[in-house]
């Protein structure tokens, strides 16, 4: 996947700023890790642990922080957030590959769809009635579109993505394979020993450059859309229940489930196989551990974590406490000792 | 997704029973929440914290529960279970979409399978051989449907399911895209170093009115099928192990694992991301709080939850006790002190 | 699925060892349960709770360890492991189905990909670019292999497995229905308020005789490959992050997450629903048992469970001593009464 385009480190600080250190000129054509890279690699250092590596990469170039400009003779470009540089340097040598334009022979689209010209859709994908693709949108191979979904300008799909009718999906939006957005919600009611299914009528409504990992499941809506605003990132094998609304630009780590209707605020962190409960309110700015159960709403940013979740410090001290309880019944057994001395005394 | 169909409150108590209060001719022509619902739409109130919303709702009628029947003053259906309710006047709005009967143009259909007229097989479809749908059977785009399988009458799987070969699944079966039914069980031996895979020749057998999740995952028996009895609800990511036999109308919230050969009795509601281990036995009528993790069997109806599992009675306690175990080391020091204060005193 | 090759007792042995007692000329065509076999079926008892089972079945012969060798008079064959012989004579009866090799007229296969004659491509397939399948590989219906993918010989991939572009998979390969292999890892640096995409131009690298279950996936590397040693057996619903390392023979139960860039050790044995964190190592021949949360790297074989996970001896400790704080609660009770009553006294 790498280009053979060439920069020099004077080309690539005047785009990200930062400032050089030895020769401006340096060519460098693609960034790899310390321990693999070549003369034509831009590497970086961006954790403590990482600095034996640097002594001995053979890399063209690095990115390092300021506390770290001297640690290397090697043309090198110094700046605040090594690891944010390297992402846009990254960006620089590996830009998304565009799909060819076009229409394969094998796809089916339906009557009414519209597909610009400038949009591209696979082999064997089907693309419903009334659907609306925006420019430059790529919908990968085995995708099915049902009827009178909207996907926004430069949106991609890759292969074997689901999104079932009615559902909007923004631009820049990328959806990885497996994904499958807008199945219905779990609804059912029990009448007289049997399960009777409610329709799932809402949609899914998704905001601009959100990103959707592979085999995620985001449910459609009993009543009203399930939300997903702007610049969310979602990983992979995560469960998002129907009437969920999730805030802009929170991001959620792989194999998570939210359960129906619980609402998560802007900005939120959440770690893998974490578990959040139906009807509940999250705040803006939480941070939640992976594989955290949380039971119920949370009122105020900050790291919360365990299973039932409660605040990151009370949790830590809860377990470091049950772990002691050795110790805690080898002084009652002290006090035990020492009371029966006592009481023989008096 | 909504009908222009119109249904007069008169109209609805007839088929569904309970009393209107106000105009019986009033027209409603789709349900909405009480919050958006406008002059044409039923809404409801299923629980208290919603009562405000009633107050302020510009929907055409209610539904509501007899003790609630006079907190409004809008046309209403007063019943014993709004929400039950509500789900029946939803379906009669908002019936299952029958798809066009048909083989699309791109579908593949083997020799020897059977696919009566009624049914309805999408783009890009494969049917293996033998395979026998019945009457009404819709299956979705770029479904797989290895040789052999059966599919009851009525049954819908969206697109992109698979089903290997030789499985069952009973009649009104509802699949979601991306599920897999019947692939191979986790079953490998350990010789000398290296695994010896175990063949998977039993199949699943799912009965009637059975739904399955988006991206859910039933594996074939080692030896017998793995059995989905008639009524049981699977949502989504959910990862059923081989020689499962789930009891009838038990329903499973997603992101739940149920390792090989565990029987789940009927009845049984199961919260979303448990994970309840192999080779157990769980009695009918039992409750599984999300996130749980079972590792016993459970003989005896009632909930429970927790890591590992016990009933939610003393899950509960034991939680609350670890987070009190402060107030207990301050009493173990208060008690030191005061011992060693009459230590000093004899 | 059954065969109707039939194998006499004495043939049975000559190919895997053990003994025989009754008449060696018993023959036997297919392996079935002791409850469910009927004369033609050789059953196995590997568990002490089936013999019950043992003196009820109808089998025409039964695989016993030595132990049990008389706790029945029908034909048998005595071994070290019956579970393990079983598995074997198993295999005899359902050896592996052979795709017929062929391309299918609906599928597609860009320039440059190399199918040999002995390949199986599917139904609805999608092969791309300089794709190179060994001899014997079998592609499922509606596969999307990404253009440069490579996979070594005699590799089956079911129905509906996605592999990305540039992805190499090794020799008797198995992926089942869903699987996803080479989506971008989730690598994601915040500025300014937004999140930045880390391209993820890595790849993943998969050895020889390595399993995949239905809808796992396993996320390209940031800048190298991901890789899963030879031998591993993975579940269903499975995540592997970017960079994850997962040594030879591992094997990994349904529904557990595995973050970015852990390394894992050979011949690990990993519960399902497990979750481990990001950055760790965890050493050969660990066993984490089910939804074990690890969030420390492990460096000693050995067993670990919990949440947070510690070796299981220490966790199976210390919740028997949560679940006994009543009695401790009981005893600082007891002491507190002794001690007033003492300090009374004085």
């Amino acid at each position: 996947m790498a280009t053979a385009k060439k920069y020099r480190l004077a080309q690539i600080v005047e785009r990200f700023g930062g400032e050089v250190i030895g020769n401006p000129q340096t060519p460098v054509s693609q960034v790899a890790a310390l321990e693999h890279a070549r003369a034509q690699h831009i590497s970086f250092l961006s954790h403590g642990k990482y600095r034996r590596q640097l002594a001995g990469t053979q890399a063209g170039a690095v990115i390092l922080g300021k506390a770290d400009s001297q640690l290397t003779q090697l043309p090198r470009i110094i700046c605040d957030n090594p690891y944010l540089y390297f992402a846009k340097v990254s960006s620089l040598f590996n830009p998304p590959q565009v799909a060819v334009p076009g229409v394969h022979r094998t796809a089916v689209v339906e009557r009414g769809a519209l597909v610009p010209d400038s949009a591209s859709v696979g082999a064997g994908a089907y693309i419903g009635r009334r659907v609306k693709l925006g420019k430059g949108v790529a919908i990968g191979a085995a995708c099915c579109i049902g009827d009178g979904v909207e996907i926004g300008a430069a949106s991609t799909l890759d292969a074997r993505v689901t999104v079932y009718a009615g559902c909007r999906l923004g631009r820049r939006v990328v959806v990885h394979s497996g994904a499958v957005i807008g199945a219905d919600g779990f609804g059912i009611a029990m009448e007289d020993g049997n399960w009777l299914k409610i329709p799932q009528i809402g949609g899914v409504s998704i905001g601009d450059d959100v990103e959707i990992g592979a085999n995620t499941c985001i449910d459609r809506g009993t009543l009203e859309d399930t939300v997903i605003e702007d610049g969310v990132k979602l990983d992979n094998l995560i469960q998002i229940g129907h009437n969920v609304h999730v805030g802009a630009h929170t991001a959620i780590a792989g194999c998570t489930g939210i359960a129906g209707s619980t609402r998560i605020g802007k900005y939120c962190m959440i770690g893998g196989a974490a578990n959040i409960v139906g009807h509940l309110d999250i705040a803006d700015r939480v941070i939640i551990h992976a594989a955290a159960v949380v039971t119920k709403s949370i009122r105020k940013a900050g790291a919360y974590g365990g299973h039932p979740a409660e605040d990151s410090r009370s949790w830590a001290q809860h377990t470091a406490k049950v772990r002691n309880l050795d110790s805690l019944l080898e002084r009652l057994r002290a006090i035990e000792q020492r009371l029966s001395t006592q009481e023989k005394k008096i």
